[in-house]
C-alpha cells in the first residue's frame, strides 16, 4: 500500500509541488509513494502544473488506515477529519509546529525558511536523490510564490541557493520573468466566483478556543480587486457564521509590500491588539505579507 | 540572551551529550547557545563527560522567558512545567512526536533513527561545521548507549554509519571495548538507592489520559540485579501511588536481548493486551529492549 503524501486543506502551489515531490523522493529511496492533495488545484498551480509537464494529484478526503507523509502543514485543522486514524510517517514543513502528535517515531524536515520546497531540495540532497527537471520546475516556482518572489519576510538565504539550484535543474534562464508571468496568473480574478477567491488561499486556525479563518488573496495591484471587495465582504461574513470567531481576509498587493485586510468578527478589538491599527470592516497593514509570520503569531498573542 | 539546548526529565547520556552538542553547533552557527540539563547525569554519563573532557550541563528547572532548543524529545510532560512560557526554537529527536507546539516556525531534525546525536551529525554536516574530538567522542557514547551496542531494534544504517565517522573524529579506535567499559558502568548498582535507580532513566506518559511511568535499567547481566529486585518493587509501587495509573520497570538483559518487566498497575490486565503475556508483578519480555520502539506504542495501543 502506497503511503500518501498530503499538504493542506485549499492546496496552495507549495502544498501540490511538495506532495509532487517528496512522493518522487520517497520512492527512489524504495518507499512506495503517491501524492495526493485534499482539494482541486488553484488557478496558480494548474499555470505551473502544466508549465513543467506535472499532473494534479489526486483528490482524497479520507486517510483512515493510511500511512501519511504531511508536507507544507502539521496542524490537524488543515488536515482530513479521520488524521487520527492514519500513521503519519514523516513532515516535511516551514511553519510552526502544530498539534499532530505520532505513536511511532517518524522523520521531520522542518526548516525556518520561505518555502516547504526549499527543505525539499535539502531531503534530496541529503539522501544524493536527483530532483526531475519538471519537479525542479514546480519547487522553483513554489519557491517564488510563497516568498512572493523573495520580497516576503519570510523569504531566506537558503530560499534563494535553492531557486538557483532549482533554475539549473529545470532549465529556467529568467526566474523573475517566470514569477510575473505565474502571478499575473494568480491577480486574474475574472470568472471566479466569491466563494473561490476567499477559499483560494484560505486556513483554518485554533486561537485559544476561538476557530478564526484567515484566508489571502495576492494580486500584482490592488485596483484589480475593486470591482469584488464588496462580493468579498459579505462572502466572508457567511464563512464566519458557519461558527468562527472571525474571518480575516488579506487583500496583498506585492507590489506595494502590504495588505489590505477584511474582517469580520465577533470582536474587531482582536485587530488592533494584532496589529496596533482599529479598524470595523477592514484595515491597511504597510509592509504585512505573510500570514505565517506576521499574521497568525499576531493574532495568537491578541486572542491570549 | 543565550538559546537553551536542553534534553527530558531524568537524562541519559543522549540528553546530555546532544544538548552539548547542540549547544557548540549553534553557537558556530552564530547563535548564541548554553547547554542545560533537567537534573544530575547518570553515572554512565559522568564516565563519558570524564572520558572526553565535557563538562555536565547547568541544571535547570524553569524556562521561562527564555529561547530553547530542545533535544531527544518533544513531549511536555518530560519538559518543564513552564515550557509553554519559553519560546521553541528547534527540535533534534528521534522518538514519536509528542505535544508540543509553537507560534513561530522552528526547526526540526527528527530522524527515526537509534540516537538523537545521529540526527546531529546530520546536523553538523548540513551546516559544515566541525564536530570537537570530545564532542564527537561523546556522541559516539550516545549512539553506542542507546542502540545498546548496535543491538537494539531501534538500531539503523545510519547510527552505524554515524559512529564510524565519530571514531574517527574522537580517534577511538575500539568502539566495541569503549561500549563494554560504558555498559558496565551503568550495570553499576552498588551504592545507588532505589529511588536512584528507579528513576535513572524513567519518562512519564499520557497514556489515553491514564499517567503511566516506565523506566527502564540495562545491565550485562541480570542476575547484577537479583539482590535489588524486592527493593525495585517497593519503590515503583510508592512511585504508582502518586498519581499514575500504572509504573512499568523494565530490567534489560544487553547480553540475553530481553526484559524483565517490574509492574505496578490499577489493571494489570494492559501487559497482557499490550504483550500477549500476562502477569502481575513481572513477565520476561523476550527481545524487548526498547521502550520507545517495542514498549511505548505497544502500551498506547493497549490502553485506547
Amino acid at each position: 500500500m502506497a503511503v500518501l503524501v498530503l499538504g493542506h486543506m485549499n492546496p496552495d502551489t507549495d502544498s501540490i509541488i511538495s506532495a509532487i515531490a517528496v512522493a518522487d523522493a520517497l520512492n527512489k529511496r524504495g518507499i512506495e509513494a503517491k501524492a495526493v492533495a485534499q482539494g482541486e488545484v488553484t488557478p496558480e498551480s494548474a499555470f505551473v502544473l502544466e508549465k513543467f509537464g506535472l499532473t494534479a494529484p489526486e483528490v482524497v478526503t479520507s486517510v483512515a488506515g493510511q500511512k501519511v507523509w504531511l508536507v507544507d502543514t502539521s496542524d490537524k485543522a488543515q488536515l482530513p477529519a479521520d488524521i487520527d486514524e492514519a500513521e503519519i510517517c514523516g513532515v516535511i514543513d516551514h511553519h510552526k509546529l502544530g498539534d499532530i502528535t505520532t505513536s511511532n517515531p517518524l522523520e521531520m524536515w522542518v526548516w525556518p525558511v520561505g518555502c516547504s520546497c526549499t527543505a525539499i531540495k535539502g531531503f534530496y540532497d541529503h539522501y544524493g536523490l536527483e530532483i526531475p527537471a519538471g519537479i525542479a520546475g514546480g519547487m522553483l516556482c513554489a519557491i517564488l510564490s510563497d516568498t512572493v518572489m523573495f520580497k516576503s519576510v519570510t523569504c531566506t538565504d537558503a530560499d534563494k541557493v535553492a531557486v538557483e539550484a532549482l533554475a539549473k535543474l529545470s532549465n529556467v534562464s529568467d526566474t523573475t520573468a517566470l514569477g510575473m508571468e505565474m502571478f499575473k496568473v494568480k491577480s486574474a480574478v475574472d470568472g471566479a466566483t466569491m466563494e473561490e477567491l476567499v477559499f483560494r488561499d484560505y486556513k483554518d486556525f485554533d486561537m485559544n478556543g476561538n476557530k478564526v479563518g484567515i484566508g489571502q488573496l495576492e494580486v500584482v495591484d490592488l485596483s484589480l480587486l475593486d470591482a469584488v471587495k464588496s462580493g468579498l465582504k459579505e462572502e466572508i461574513a457567511k464563512v464566519k457564521a458557519d461558527g468562527r470567531h472571525s474571518v480575516f481576509l488579506l487583500l496583498t498587493d506585492i507590489m506595494k509590500e502590504g495588505s489590505e485586510m477584511l474582517i469580520c468578527s465577533d470582536d474587531a478589538s482582536v485587530v488592533e491588539k494584532a496589529f496596533g491599527v482599529a479598524g470595523d470592516e477592514s484595515v491597511w497593514l504597510d509592509g504585512v505579507m505573510s500570514r505565517k509570520k506576521q499574521v497568525v503569531p499576531n493574532f495568537e498573542k491578541a486572542f491570549k
